[in-house]
């Protein structure tokens, strides 16, 4: 039957709705609408980083992310122990980016019988090194054959105390934009590992050209999740009154917190951290460097909003950027360009760039 | 990468190992051996239906499936809205073989661009309804596009207090097997569609005969979990010693409690609850009833042992058998035929049938 749906060019029914009008954010709101809660311990569900729990003596925090071969990663110039370690880093970062304690994750794999054991051995090599560098309990988990290729199916639990959790939803108006590390640098990454699979593909004898672009491939292929940032803005004295990481984008995650808060933002574009060699590569590549770091992806840093009257505890702290500030809902979502023109942020949807970069 | 790998006729390299040699249960052995325990309030981790982790006031049971088209199910014959429903249902049958309560599930989805979102809006509207059923949250998830056909993942989280969890290893020899409900009509199910499917295949204008198989097809589309299983128990004031559900099958389950609590059985064949019609149904397809029980797998019924000194409480509740009794370890893992023959018992690994059955 699905071999049938490939062979025909258009794919969908006429009268029916194709994916690709919907967005993915569009379809997760379709889908999900008519979801009932029918448990009051059930503090959050669809909508943030992550599900909140209330377990009686504090909150139980749930995630979950999909990673499918050919759609979030290519196995062409992905190392396997990489990609195991990044799996459990991408979902780690969402609890990061709830402000709680990353505890336990389950791994599901699904792969094709021709792959030998030894690069699962290889995979789990990954997985096992990041469980340790983050203290994190592998407790379970799904092993399955696949029909095409490798997917691999990550859920993690972390914990935090009720008033330690933070959402998207609690931004105000006249709030300070954060950002930690800086970005765009996956993306080139990214783009300089397709350069090259491409040049291996019409000349495979000729060796990859990949130094020189150590950064921007080791923020591709091992990101980091930023759980020290927890700790960070507690020793400083600060709440954040919202939180995301930096998956999709700068963009797309600013305008999450927008929608979720109920605010507008202004985002000064000369104060988006860009490291500068990624800067000079991607005007190499004919980018605008700010669209990497608007649009790139899989950052994995954190965007947060905090009080004003918090800026004195944060100006000089290495590492954290003040990017920006929430406004009124009514004043729009704006990135002011170095020359003071006020440019609509807009996020990408299910198609394009996004899907092959997101994690 | 992906491509040359399929069409590579063995596919793994010399001094490799192929999966197969493996078997499913000895893959994650192999791969999880190295796995550290970092959290004192992870009280089992791999190699039970769920993960139990303490919270202080109580424990949170979590467990997770993947379902994958053309592996766990075939869209030929299997209505989105059944998936969906059946998809929640396995999972929640890990949280009742825990005797705990199902509370909070994710559902990840990743589809290929080429399904309309009505078909989706099915599958949802299936998860929805299996939510509404058992009450548990659907609280987060994620969706993705997919390079091949439609797969599921879904994580779901239980409670139940400390007392309350029943693991795989807590039987001790001597000590009664039983059954819930009857085994074997999900997999004879599975074969009447696969025919159908054929003979479909063969020729497209005929239409499938699926009347007078009702019992069988239904028990394989939408299957139900045995939450009523905890209060019935509660009720008669039993507390099993170790509990399973039956997914791969009968005898598969029957080694896992052997196994994990250090016990052998005995398992008596006509004691094994089979449906009458799907035991007629078995022998038209020149298979023996029992081994739709032992190996066919899908039930979602609960096994679990119960100490002799229950027996009176137990004999006469409808819906529940008495199969058998566990032994010394060094009695070994028997069956016991009608007319007395003792069979060894062995379950099936990686490849085979049961890949194709499994939930």
């Amino acid at each position: 039957m699905y071999e049938k749906r490939e062979k025909k060019p258009s794919g969908t029914k006429p009268g029916t709705t194709p994916l690709s009008e919907l967005g993915e954010f569009g379809l997760i709101d379709r889908l999900t609408r008519p979801v009932q809660r029918y448990h009051s311990e059930t503090l959050k569900g669809v909508g943030d980083d992550a599900a909140v729990i209330d377990t009686g003596k504090g909150v139980i925090l749930l995630s979950t992310d999909l990673l499918i071969e050919g759609i979030h990663f290519d196995l062409t110039y992905t190392p396997f122990k990489h990609l195991g370690y990044k799996a459990v880093v991408v979902n780690i970062s969402d609890i990061a980016a709830m402000n709680g304690i990353p505890k336990q994750i389950t791994v599901s794999i699904a792969v094709s019988s021709r792959f030998p054991a030894e690069v699962l051995d290889e995979l789990y090599a990954g997985i096992i090194l990041a469980c340790e560098k983050y203290r994190v309990d592998l407790v379970g988990g799904d092993t399955s054959s696949s029909t095409h290729g490798l997917l691999i199916s990550i859920s993690i639990l972390g914990t935090a105390s009720r008033e330690e959790v933070i959402y998207r939803g609690g931004a105000k108006p006249g709030e300070l934009l954060c950002v930690t590390g800086d970005l765009g640098s996956a993306y080139m990454g990214l783009l300089v590992l397709e350069r090259e699979k491409k040049v291996f593909q019409v000349n495979p004898v000729m060796q990859p050209e990949l130094t020189g672009y150590d950064y921007q491939i080791g923020r591709q292929l091992k990101p980091e999740a930023r759980t020290d940032i927890r700790n960070l803005l507690l020793g400083l004295g600060i709440k954040p009154t919202s939180m995301i990481d930096i998956s999709d984008g700068l963009a797309s995650e600013i305008l999450h917190i927008c929608k979720q808060s109920n605010v507008g933002c202004k985002l000064f574009e000369e104060k988006i951290p860009i490291d500068e060699h990624t800067r000079e590569l991607a005007l190499e590549y004919n980018i605008i460097p700010t669209v990497t770091a608007l649009s790139g992806g899989e950052d994995y840093e954190l965007l947060f909003t905090i009080p004003q009257t918090d800026y004195e505890k944060i100006k000089d702290v290495s590492g954290i950027s003040v990017i920006g500030h929430t406004t009124a809902p009514s004043d729009g979502k704006y990135m002011i360009t170095p020359d003071g023109k006020s440019v609509p942020l807009t996020a990408q949807g299910w198609d394009g760039m996004q899907d092959r970069t997101r994690g």
